[in-house]
């Protein structure tokens, strides 16, 4: 294998774990987490910076009209700046070699190369996952909380990549876990890796 | 396997073959054309008649009211009369045993107990393929033709379903072909039925 394989998931899919045990299998690098501090040297912010504007963006605002001036002065969103750091340190990764990405529009931003992988899962089976890992939201809290992560990532990816999180033509694979699991979603994955022509 | 396989597809990205080898794989019965025969026996209408009204419907018209009547009497279409009785021989032939069965909402009828599966490539692999197969469309007419019957397949879904023909959510596993081919995407499928959990 010799691709850059993406990975985007729903909230509570089991994305991340699929990723992580398929760079393990393949024996390549893994990127998610650990973009951000990558991003961070290679935009010049403090990595807790940038970890704040985790896919979230700014909509554009110049604060020299509201303030009645005629002089439309513009200014580039931070969120703007940390999302162009990000692409260029996802474009380096994917130079390098074959890598597991995930999130972040890298299905996106390497859309002519990648692979391109999209997890997802039925909602109540993305409930016990998330309840499974005690992350801090309250039972009768979770169906929201897992909705509002969906809600901000495909915002974000739409901001960014003008494009809809999730529609099928993205990606080469969609995996709805609650029918095979996170084992067996890995092994989905690498049948598709094996037999790409 | 001791499961109903449906497979939704795009036009021209293989989803039929897909099904048929499939369905010889696993040695159960395969269901696209041959529905139609079946409906028509169920319902008293005559094949030519119910493969008129293929992935079709008519919006309901109450021709009372247009002739200034107060009297509303409904009259059922007979896109409708069709696609009931269509439901009830997909519900008898799941009923029956496994088997592998093609478009006609049935991913949507057999949503609690079938294994899903969701079929496409990119525009360009359609083309070809559809070009390969000479279905009688000229080449410059073909993209056209493909996005039209596709636009069909989502009105008749959405209108009979009141759900998104091709969203993920629908669906177990979704595979491009345009990356492993018909006979790639078949060992995908295979993988994901064999390690359903």
């Amino acid at each position: 294998m010799n691709k850059v394989i993406t990975i985007g998931r729903e909230f509570g899919s089991g994305g991340r774990e699929i990723g992580l045990r398929l760079a393990e299998k393949l024996n390549i690098p893994f990127y998610d987490k650990e973009i951000i501090s990558l991003t961070a040297q290679d935009g010049g912010f403090s990595p807790d910076f940038v970890a704040s504007y985790e896919e979230s963006y700014t909509p554009y605002f110049n604060p020299s009209i509201t303030l009645g001036s005629v002089f439309a002065v513009y200014e580039q969103p931070i969120s703007d700046k940390i999302f162009l750091a990000q692409t260029h340190v996802i474009k380096s990764l994917a130079a390098s070699g074959p890598c597991v990405i995930v999130g972040r529009c890298a299905d996106y931003i390497l859309r002519d190369t990648a692979i391109k992988v999209f997890v997802y899962a039925n909602m109540e089976d993305r409930i016990k996952r998330k309840l499974a890992m005690d992350i801090g939201v309250p039972e009768q809290n979770m169906r929201k909380h897992i909705l509002s992560v969906d809600k901000k990532r495909l915002k974000y990816y739409q901001y960014y990549t003008d494009a809809t999180w999730g529609a099928l033509s993205n990606y080469h694979l969609c995996v709805n876990t609650s029918g095979v699991g996170i084992q067996g979603a890995v092994l989905v994955v690498l049948c598709y890796l094996s037999n790409i022509v």
